[in-house]
């Protein structure tokens, strides 16, 4: 299988892109990596590369601050543009980047394209858990606005990437609600229950914020706005809550000297509430395996990203959810 | 001015109501109570009651899980009910509860009713920040589904309560959203923007959820779904996080001592980021002063709300806001 990475996009870039995929390369040598991005900047990390890893040139890159669409259009050799070209072309199976986010997902979009009978694609991070097993959350930010059809969707394909690329068996669906009883919500919430009821998924009904980090569903969907602030209350209450503590902890010799004791349980404990370590977000609903990584991925998290592509090519993550939609429309028709 | 109390909401009612009420009328001689509720189960507590305290029996109790329209409508005489038709009445300047949330703002709808001009009443209570001067935030659930409309009058009110009731000069007022470009957002955001630059405030632009906890403002407005999924998530993340610690630090014999050391700025840390420290939620656009206290109030918290109501009451709230949104409508005619 071949998967061309975005050498170019992320923080860190293209160092840490170019030693993760030597990572990932070297681990997996069924996987074929395409490097794509400027030559002359990635050389100095390739001497050692293995045979499974080749390097593609690209002279443009889409920044940070790029205005999404504008950037795609016009930058036609970025080193994004590029990956994405190649999996509409079929000679690449998947792609990953660390960069822009809003340039990714019009890239999936307008150069790769969406599976048919997929409305909307749909941005899906797994969000932190106390159990660790996370919760895959989406849309987070593909789409502001949804239809409820657009909600089933989302559960209907986050429901296959669970069970294709995390292996659960019958991943429970929440429906992001202010109240757990059926006749709670808005709108949206309250026209979307029936079709999630009736959807080919297993539903658990409508959850709570407040109750998702307790680990009460596999997947969750939303619309885009809310999965955003979802997404930035956790990290903005986790983040203050954090920087509060450590205000505390240095506040005299003898908090300095407890907190020092505490603090390998401490960073273990930060670490389950980071949701990068939970791998990169696929963009789900787009004809082919896209991947995005945090935009501070170190090499390590390029080659999970790597991983879970892999994984999601080996079960054949795109063609399941083409199945699944195709059948729902069929009954339909 | 005279303020009615909803003796039997809450859920350690009505002991710690009546307690409340007591250390109010102590403390504020210009200020005459009304408890509202059962005569014989507030008796063993107002045996050594001021003079400014009186109780009014209402032989009918509005419970935590009762469905809010239908309660207020058949219980016509719950001590809540009650309570809410001597505001109507003038019978009362202003009332506070500590029950059931729906069936109070169903209270402030249907009894009390709308200052004119109102479309919306939003419920509004004080987030925590880090510098601990909160953020007010509504609608926090009165209404699922918001016109742009309405989040500007949620401005209005709450830069009007925060002027009026905190002593704030200029109340910095934002627009949640999911990024701080002028453009970024969903339909309703998109279009509120425009009028809540151009309304009678200090508009700040759009907030995003993960800078709110740094006090980026004082009012922040969003639908009621979404500011049921900030508050939810914030309250999830707060107590996930909490518990977590809690179990690294009860790990070994060393981080018990360690934690022992931590405690009471742990304490005092948790306090901080307990929003129900800040008070009563005044639900505004009722015509008349209603603030609901949290369900878990103890008579320190049913004191407070009696001192929110009270500057309340003398900064003239209600007839602010209802000058203010009758001279937008004179502009618009």
């Amino acid at each position: 299988m071949r998967i061309a990475i975005d050498a170019m996009g992320g923080d860190h870039a293209p160092e840490v892109n170019v030693r993760g995929a030597l990572l990932a390369a070297e681990e997996w040598k069924d996987v074929e990596l395409i490097l794509v991005g400027d030559a002359e900047r990635m050389k100095p990390y390739l001497s050692d590369a293995p045979s499974n890893v080749q390097a593609l040139h690209a002279d443009e890159v889409i920044a940070a601050d790029d205005e999404p669409v504008r950037a795609v259009r016009r930058k036609k050799n970025a080193s994004m543009v590029v990956a994405g070209r190649m999996v509409r072309e079929k000679q690449a199976d998947a792609m990953i980047s660390a960069g822009n986010t809003g340039a990714l997902m019009t890239t999936g979009l307008l150069i790769i394209g969406r599976i048919e009978g997929i409305e909307r694609p749909g941005l899906a991070p797994v969000l932190p858990t106390l159990d660790g097993n996370g919760v895959l959350a989406l849309d987070l930010g593909a789409n502001m606005d949804a239809s409820p059809e657009h909600l089933l969707q989302y559960g209907i394909m986050g429901s296959i990437y669970r069970q294709r690329v995390h292996g659960i068996n019958r991943p429970r669906v929440g429906l992001l609600n202010v109240g757990t009883e059926e006749m709670k919500g808005n709108e949206l919430t309250k026209a979307a229950f029936g079709l999630l009821k009736n959807g080919p998924i297993h539903f658990v009904g409508n959850v709570e914020a407040r109750d998702l980090m307790q680990g009460t569903c596999d997947v969750v969907v939303c619309d885009g706005f809310v999965g955003n602030i979802l997404l930035k209350t956790m990290e903005g209450t986790a983040s203050g809550i954090m920087s509060a503590l450590k205000t505390e902890f240095t506040k005299s010799l003898w908090s300095k000297l407890a907190a020092a004791v505490l603090k390998p349980g401490l960073s273990a404990f930060k670490k389950k509430l980071d949701y990068t370590e939970y791998g990169g977000a696929p963009f789900l609903g787009i004809d082919g395996v896209l991947i995005k990584s945090h935009g501070s991925s170190d090499a390590h998290a390029i080659k999970n990203a790597v991983r879970q592509a892999r994984i999601a090519l080996q079960n054949e993550l795109v063609s399941s959810i083409s199945t699944e939609i195709s059948r729902k429309r069929d009954v339909k028709e």
